[in-house]
């Protein structure tokens, strides 16, 4: 998007209002109360081809009417006068078109239509369009609320330096209101809807430059528009922009949900987690952390991988600062206790700490001088990555005494955050307005920490194979190890054999397994395909027949002329590694622990491929059944160094071209003792063309 | 606690306040300012041996001067001389006295020194004592504000009908501004502190007859006192006076400073939950759930087990109402599309439903008419077990429209809660005027959802055999073996056999597993004291030749004179099923997925024991391992019923009289195919005194 076209969308200096109405109070003529009321400073042509003047302004029939084009044209009417609507304005060169009906949804007939109307506009003429279901945009320093939307109606609209941009339109009016409650302030505002034309990354990457914006806020219903999401990610890492995003479909319904919303397809809760993790985005789960997340991500650098961050809690107030440790340990952040030095220097104030985690003043009394000293101690303690104030009370009624200190400590090096533990608007407002991030529930502070902390730093784009059009192939198990061994992810010893001419021995060191070759049977085992434990030729003869009796039954369609002998091997443990082309991230890389209870428990870690060595061995530890393979209770220790190279080497087809491969999954993948590698001992390879 | 007890601590007709100061602003000048700025009626007597007026009111030098004695004194000395007020306050017949110092706990010498002497007071004389490290109690309907907590300086406090109770001073504070913002007030509020005689639930038992209260909020660091609240519990179930709880420990590190903060040591989290489930009480872990689930708590019956309540969500903003589902689903509550006759009841007035969790009225228009007629046919379904109203940011401007057909609905009979998606503190408060629930953020109205669903009937009070004290024995494999069998707990079949007089045959059918059997050796196969697929008698021989070589290496002080040889079986499934006395709940039963991955996964459900069949049953549905022996990817069907027969068995040693048990384990415990049973393979087994 060009800055000329991000000019037109929130900066313009004319508006066309296609359909707003004469009823004061309608949703189709709040924008222009809208704009006079917050007193917007550019020009505003209502079109309304049934009326002469318009809420007591004059009114144009239609856009071709017009003295003159209108850089933004905000379409107020139903579905099918918005797709005329929006040719007018194409043909009269009008830069963006914001299209606030609903009804293009892909699945019903009239939808797929008008969408199909839509895009071929767009595809044909210079013309942008935000939508449609875009409850419009809000350049709020510019006093420009171009929208519909009820929250709007507001006094006053809180300015400040947040971009919030939202695929839902109606987050977009609770975030203003909460914003607004909350002390925080908004540069610009956009609802991206339907995103049939400009993605949300494409309009955050245009507000990037914007100085007027200093952090974003995302409210995503999917990840459609990915690559867009990736170019802005990249763009704001390098202008220091931090973003933090909600994002529905932890669960399974939300995920439904949001498919019902837009048309676009949903996708894997980890694989979101995922792509925002690798883009630097701070995912919060608390509907609060959105907005009041923003000023500690301004704070906490993006870290590379490394020990986790160690968090200090100083409380003035035992049961307050108690609940925030619980709710930090609980969301998975470290609050550690201070180091010897740390603690002489706190006990040099009469501050006695270091028998838990919480640095609690209580005793010492909540007393501004003890308050001020204890926090810069702590802030200057080199142990700790931040540090959570935990004022009660007294942040109500004395603010001078705990929460002035809290203020003076704004501009330290170490990040400070603070969780308000009574209610207390004025001091969260002060402390906000001092750019001091401060929290109203232990969960939202405990959340961000969480969130801001798992930020990965933003990967670089990685240009990609095309995947070749039309059918998919998936190989047999052989070519699958080939395909594998091109990555050097090793397979256990194996040959190939016919069954009308097996050897005399056996091909491989025994004892060997002997399963059914064919692309046609990737479930073996249950069709009878596979027998265990075959020590020599004769053995392997009785397996031959074995495996081609049980095949001709359960799978009388398959012939089977070729088995395939493999070395069995023991390991300390198994795991599956697999890889894949999500249709809206790209390649991910997934390692899961082995078995049955392991895809119970959906333990696995999944990464954006190709993942560096570091990631892989981030993986590892996050996959908590890998911990038989680490010393658990006295057990083997596994190759984990191996395992984290088979991790990197199957992420790695994310960039092979010959085949493009578009699925593989090595399971199970045997982890062998420490300093002896690990294997696959079955894998399945899907690659894209016919081979 | 008597009434009259409880009419001293929470209605006294006079108040001694011991230590009274005559600096304004001082937390011990703090009570005598609040009492009079509230307006409490009552009589007060400042005492203070160095003044002769405290604040311009006549002070006393002791508590022995007073012209009557108080009911109840509070006393805000420090430590030492908090011991000898309290003395003086039982000599003159005092009936309760609180404690504000710190001081007391155990660990340092001073502290137990000075716990010891209020314990023999409080043993010798009437008194009856509150604290220590108690910030005081509040009648607010009455105006009486008997504490010195900074957080009681509020112009006006928020009466209502709800009872606070807490073991931590400053968590009150924050509840009473909190309930103010909220529009929520209060009958009574408690800080408990250190319990050293009076505990959480001996006060609220009192409280229950309380026509003023009509629910209870808890804020627990510890469950120390758990008889007391069990019986407060029973007693408030009968008068349907609901209880929620906010418990400290869910992580380990909060756990740790629940200990640091009373002295009490705090539990495992999931006998915390399982204690707080079987006595109807709601767990919360959202800091604002504590009191926004008061109003729902009372909607909602305490339910038996059962099919999960299904919830529906109706929503006048697409995202909003993405939200509310998305929380809800992950937070385990099931959210559910409307039945057939509802989707039909709902086109008729134009809301289109079915096609995913969300009742969506968006399209439909944000109108009265719609949303009232919506949620009177959603309300009125038979298939919902309660409804989530969401309103948009017309409950922020037009409340009259989005927010008035709710109202309207609060007597409904199916219960009915209300997340507001903008900031609107108005619509809160009426709603919450109207006893309508109503969340500010998604996650706690998810929360306490999921909460008061989770509340299990109360259960009733079961006579325990008294644990003889001293000594406890742990009985050998075989011993433990012949306890379980007493409670119908069976174990594969089994011999014991001498090693210096082998059998010629197999004892049992084979193949066996031979084990070294002495109660000193636990862990047997560490100890190379276990021999697998035994199968005749000459095997025996040799197995036993092993065993006695292995011990001999690895404890050479273990005498190996004894095998058990015993059945080897094959199970569909492997799980631990434990038996333990809590020192602060009681007896325990827990159910775990066996081997190593569910102990890592800490997979597993705790209940008090004994259980019903009916908890079993529930139990085997939360252990999420138990899914292979339940079908899972077509795999044979396990012995479910008699693994719930089991697990009510196992927690049938609560009661067991002869020997008493203290703990027990029978790990692992083969879940046999369909029909066939459980069996036991390995087991130990604690018992109090010797044998």
């Amino acid at each position: 998007m060009s800055a000329r076209l991000y000019e037109a969308v929130f900066a313009p200096e004319s508006v066309a209002l296609v359909g707003a109405s004469d009823v004061p109070g309608k949703a189709t003529a709040r924008p222009l109360e809208y704009l006079r009321r917050h007193g917007w400073a550019g020009t505003v042509y209502p079109v309304n081809p049934a009326r002469e003047t318009v809420l007591g302004e004059r009114a144009w029939a239609s856009v071709k009417d017009l003295p003159s084009v209108p850089e933004h044209a905000l379409i107020l009417t139903p579905a099918d006068a918005a797709v005329e609507a929006v040719r007018e304005c194409a043909e009269v060169g009008v830069a963006v078109a914001t299209v606030v009906a609903d009804g293009f949804i892909a699945g019903s007939p009239a939808g797929e239509e008008r969408r199909r109307a839509l895009l071929e506009i767009v595809g044909d003429t210079s013309l942008r369009l935000l939508g449609p279901s875009s409850l419009g945009v809000a350049n709020v320093r510019q006093h420009m609320a171009l929208t519909g939307n009820a929250a709007f109606a507001e006094d006053r609209l809180p300015a400040g330096d947040i971009f919030v941009a939202s695929q839902s339109g109606s987050a977009l009016g609770a975030l203003l209101s909460r914003g607004a409650e909350m002390g925080l302030g908004f540069a610009g505002m956009v609802s991206t809807g339907n995103e049939l034309d400009i993605t949300l990354g494409e309009i955050c990457l245009a507000a990037v430059d914007d100085p007027a914006v200093a952090s974003f806020a995302l409210f995503l219903e999917n990840l459609a528009g990915a690559d867009d999401l990736a170019a802005f990610a990249r763009a704001a890492a390098e202008r220091g922009k931090p973003i933090v995003a909600y994002k529905l479909g932890r669960s399974d319904d939300g995920a439904r949900l949001s498919v019902s919303h837009t048309g676009a397809l949903a996708g894997d809760d980890a694989v979101a987690e995922a792509f925002l993790r690798a883009h630097g985005i701070a995912r919060v789960t608390t509907f609060d952390a959105l907005l009041e997340a923003q000023l500690l991500a301004r704070r906490v650098p993006i870290r590379s991988a490394g020990p986790a961050p160690r968090v200090a809690v100083v409380s003035t107030t035992g049961g307050g600062g108690a609940m925030a440790v619980d709710c930090l340990a609980a969301a998975g952040v470290r609050v550690g206790a201070p180091d010897g030095p740390t603690i002489e220097r706190l006990a040099a104030i009469g501050v006695a700490a270091g028998h838990g985690a919480l640095i609690d003043l209580t005793l010492a009394g909540t007393k501004y001088e003890t308050i001020k000293a204890a926090l810069d101690i702590v802030l200057a303690a080199p142990e700790f990555d931040a540090v959570v104030a935990v004022p009660g009370s007294s942040a109500r009624f004395t603010p001078e005494v705990s929460v002035a200190p809290i203020v003076e400590c704004a501009g330290s090096s170490t990040p400070l955050a603070v969780f308000v533990v009574p209610s207390a608007p004025e001091a969260l407002r002060l402390l906000r307005h001092n750019a001091v991030p401060a929290f109203r529930t232990p969960e939202a502070c405990a959340d961000t920490l969480a969130a801001v902390f798992a930020r990965g730093l933003v990967r670089p784009a990685v240009p990609l194979p095309a995947v070749p059009l039309g059918e998919t192939t998936t190989l047999d198990e052989d070519a699958s190890y080939d395909v594998l061994d091109r990555v050097g992810l090793a397979g256990a010893a194996r040959a190939v054999v016919e069954v009308d001419r097996l050897p005399d021995e056996l091909p491989v060191p025994g004892p060997a397994v002997v399963k059914v070759l064919s692309a046609a049977l990737p479930h073996k085992s249950d069709a009878g395909g596979v027998v265990l434990g075959v020590a020599d030729g004769e053995q392997l003869q009785a397996a031959a027949k074995q495996v081609r009796a049980g095949v001709a039954a359960a799978r009388p369609d398959v012939e089977v002329d070729r088995l395939l002998v493999q070395r069995m091997v023991r390991g300390v443990a198994e795991v599956l590694i697999g890889f894949r082309r999500d249709p809206d991230v790209g390649p991910v890389v997934v390692l899961a622990a082995g078995g049955v209870l392991a895809e119970i428990y959906r333990d696995r870690s999944v990464r954006l491929a190709p993942v560096t060595r570091a990631e892989a061995a981030e993986m590892i530890g996050e996959v908590r059944g890998l911990a038989v393979a680490a010393g658990f209770r006295g057990r083997p220790l596994g190759d984990l160094d191996a395992l984290a190279d088979a991790v990197v080497n199957m992420s790695m087809l994310a960039l092979a071209q010959d085949p493009v491969v578009v699925e593989a999954e090595a399971n199970p993948v045997l982890v062998l003792a420490d300093g002896e590698g690990v294997v696959a001992v079955d894998a399945v390879v899907t690659v894209g063309g016919l081979v």
